[in-house]
């Protein structure tokens, strides 16, 4: 931590500054230049808990340095995590693809859904029993109903089934459904639900905020890794930008970002990433191409009559034309070598 | 709703539109020009549910015109709400302060916290007992004790009492301490919760998300408001934006907006909204000019020592002095009958 | 400037880094702790130009500190600067207003709402003559022969005038004519734009950039000063956020981080700042409320029928009531010595 | 054109809605429903110019559907455009690379860095002879001196040059001196510069503005379009968000949208869209996975030497192992017939 202290900080206030560090049992050491002087903090910065330093006479501003988040972070677990979801594993180079609805609409749909995600070479099947809308009178989900569904689909077809939690209540029957359980953006800083999540046992998918730093989200992660879930596996999904021409921007430097900082898996979601299905298939090449470990589409088998995001969901035809491209696609980097990603 | 069709868009493409909205019972109508053709949708679309209509052939793109919330809405709801808070009006042209520490941190710090607000003449004392934070590391409040002292301080002041609820568990208790029961930012579209704040009986403070649009907020209201629960007060909090000067860019465009499109009263709250004590002064002064009904802010007897927020609080001085400025200032628009507001 | 290091840079690297700091004449300073080791920088870091420390090995990121602005800056500069417009003070504790039609259109409109402006009891004619516009295909100003009748409003009603200029070639002529030189958002980075202006010997508004923060802002100001031009009055106008209901998001925060870092008077535009006329009113409250030195608003006999910006515009009844209130406001403010600013 | 009513407009704002569409020459087409009443406007929207339909009683909001581009929309102009560049062709299946120092800094160091660009394999010598700068004291560049520099490196490799503008007064040398005349992110909205430009002959790489929507990037190339140049090539280099751990947030999913909306040639700028150099491979595999038209890219034999943007230079090391796999990508897309966009 570097404390920035105003021009005309007096000798009192500096001593000040450094009383309050040297107190909870930090260093402190100064700098002093014509027009500026700053005091550097060493040691471990959460002895500090929350004493505002900020609000000591003649301080200017605080510069943050370390990292908050230990769990999550490269620099404590240089190599990378590789996350097995019964059985599947996430982060190996292999890249994994999760598609279908976006919300479980009936069983009917469902196992037909999954039957074509199945074609086309997937390894997870999604869709939401418990649906996050933005107004309460849109559909909510079929909830207990819809995990069996992708349960009885599971069972038919062998793939592994991810669906998102939104409160408390619904882990236990989702943990006891699912696979693979995902936080959806909206909740990625619900954090009585990242802690409760962090006791269940199972693979936490974090989807990104939707204007969540980069660093917010590792802190995210760390509030499920701290209560001893260490499966936790990233998901980019777009951010809220001033752009109003794709639902969201998305940021696929997040997957170099979050390689650099943190040994997680990293995918993309270029269905919400973009909300438009013509989309999907540019930036899941590019996802891959950029050294994302998996992605989570949209998949409909008739997205016009979907119940949630038809937009942005792939017929079955374009879905399998994705697919093949993404299976040459990584295929080829990985017979030539080609990591976009640097690690250290 | 008006739905924009490609130019190549064929004339099936176009009877397919019209043929899935006329399926829900709606009306639809064309326009067509010399490069568009695009229809309209009259009628409650609310029928269309999530209806894809933007995955079928030859939609380019679909605007919404209706807005989702009506219980938050001033065009169903013409008369400005005041909502009454064990006797406090909030929303009757009066404008209310709420003041105190971020966190709750001890008894005697929040004993000594109300005396100062209420000397400077707050209806409200504020303080969190749950705390929503960044980092797993960070403090995390009191709880069930610190809601326990805020009741001993309205007891020995007579201040009202508001503090956040961050989990559907903690709503019980803080209903029963609480006079005004805050959500925060965070979870703002934790929608589980707001559901059952809906059901609580108690007023509800309803802060902005991080990156919520004004819609999104006043449909987190009708989530409230769809439970039964018509006591909802809105509070403006700063917004994220790409400016790292302040913690937030204070949106006080919002109260004007909020004004107009709703019944709600609006606070807002220059503490998070800028993050530098600095600037609640005049943000303050600011949000009162603009027709606010109140304010949220922080105090806290000594910043520096704070365990959460301490650069974004007032000391007792510059409370003090604030608080003067806020009354002149009220007292003066209401005697001049400076209405900034322009209703309907 | 503070080098942040990687945890695993070696002794080696921290040498090249210290070595590359003195080697330009600067001084540098490490401090070690167990996680961390940072490297801080003392002197006059312009020494630096642009040496990229961020490339060297072993340096993981690199924190600014010092301002890279100094004849705008209020550290080097301490007394507020008031600007003499042709004999109109600004910054001096007086706000000022400047009030017009978004493009002169004809002679004989504008002279009708030079007027209008005059009776409102504005002190400045605003108008623009060349107009910055989105699509080539929208009315780009009357270029000259709207400066000459700018020229000939002031002539019959002695408002000073105020006009933009967007280019180069453009500034003999608004030179000319306008008493107070307007640079536009679009070209507050436009460097050679503001080169030029600093050597044309009249005061200039400087509007914020869309999405300039406030530091690039002051840098602007900079290359205006630098040239030997030190009248220099900033103008917020809204900054681009994720927000759609409003044009910008009008940041009033911006005021008092202005009167904070610089002694350069700011002014407040809540037409573009909010792109609605009915916000006007209560922004134009907001800001005098804050301490801004001024307004610059939209004002149209009949906006529905003006060439741009109508929505935006205040009718003459509605400015008339806006002036009303912002004259008491002011005089209120004054009269009781309620001044929101904190200097220093 | 789509015109919101309020819900308590009257009969007669409709009329006068009605009224001053049919007045320039359009037809006006009313949708009515219980609760919303909705105008279409039909014809070419020009002709209201800029008449503000919005200020006019009774009206709530307007929503444009045609786009206000035309010479650069793909709906007037269905086949892709390739740009031929000094008998380089840009959009033609092939991506370019464009490669080199951010600024030009001496002779020396401009024809090592050429010669490294084309052992890479890169077609185009970037480097900058007039630098847009933030601050007025930072390196501003050798202007004709350096375009002469870039001339000779040009004979002795064989590189095309492409390096920027920044005043319609550098135009006249740098159309001397380049093959591909930039149009910095700073000046993207420099109208001026624009119409110029569109005169100058000789083709154009125009960059996103910091915070342009795809829409305001289009109509800057129409405004170059309009004024007779045909030759715009447009690049994605990242937009400005809330994020900060990147310089900017890289759009990749405006190489997707501009295919869609526009017939023009795209590339994309990895190292000021991220502004670290370990992210600059990842972006550039991403960017041609995703259908880009090329690259341009920063190559310093010395990053940390560099005047500007070190810290996002590639190594010349660095630079060859991008190259390797770009090529090798960009083949594999193409004989595998990996086409990621979907045209129409």
């Amino acid at each position: 931590m570097v404390i920035i202290m105003n021009p005309e900080a007096t000798r009192e206030n500096i001593s000040e500054v450094i009383k309050t560090i040297e107190n909870v049992g930090l260093e402190a050491k100064i700098m002093e230049g014509a027009q500026q002087k700053i005091v550097g903090v060493i040691g471990d910065k959460t002895k500090l808990g929350s004493v505002a330093i900020g609000a000591l006479a003649g301080v200017d501003n605080i510069v943050s340095i370390s990292k908050s988040y230990k769990l999550a972070s490269r620099e404590f677990h240089p190599q990378s995590t590789v996350v097995d979801v019964a059985g599947v594993k996430i982060g190996d180079g292999n890249p994994v693809v999760m598609a279908g609805p976006c919300a479980v609409e009936s069983r009917e749909l469902l196992l037909e859904a999954a039957e074509i995600v199945k074609e086309g070479g997937a390894q997870f099947l999604r869709g939401g029993a418990y649906k996050p809308r933005t107004s309460p009178y849109s559909f909510q989900g079929l909830e207990v109903e819809g995990l069996k569904y992708l349960a009885e689909a599971r069972e038919k077809t062998g793939l592994k089934v991810v669906t998102e939690v939104t409160t408390v209540e619904g882990i236990k029957p989702v943990a006891e459904y699912a696979d693979l359980i995902q936080i959806g953006a909206r909740n990625m800083q619900n954090f009585g639900l990242l802690k409760e999540i962090g006791k269940c046992g199972k693979p936490v998918l974090l989807k990104r905020g939707l204007s969540a730093t980069i660093e917010e989200w590792l802190n995210a992660a760390e509030y499920i890794m701290n209560e001893g879930n260490p499966d936790v596996i990233l998901c980019e999904r777009g951010i809220r930008t001033y752009e109003t021409y794709t639902r969201n921007t998305l940021d696929l430097s997040a997957v170099a970002a979050v390689k650099h900082l943190s040994h997680l898996p990293i995918i993309v979601d270029p269905s919400h990433g973009t909300g438009k299905w013509r989309m999907i298939k540019p930036m899941a090449f590019a996802a891959i191409a950029a050294g994302a470990d998996g992605l989570i589409t949209e998949v409909h088998q008739n997205p016009a009559k979907a119940l949630s995001d038809g937009s942005q969901s792939l017929t079955k035809e374009r879905y399998f034309d994705m697919m093949n491209g993404i299976k040459k696609l990584s295929r080829f980097m990985r017979e030539e070598n080609l990591n976009p990603i640097i690690e250290g």
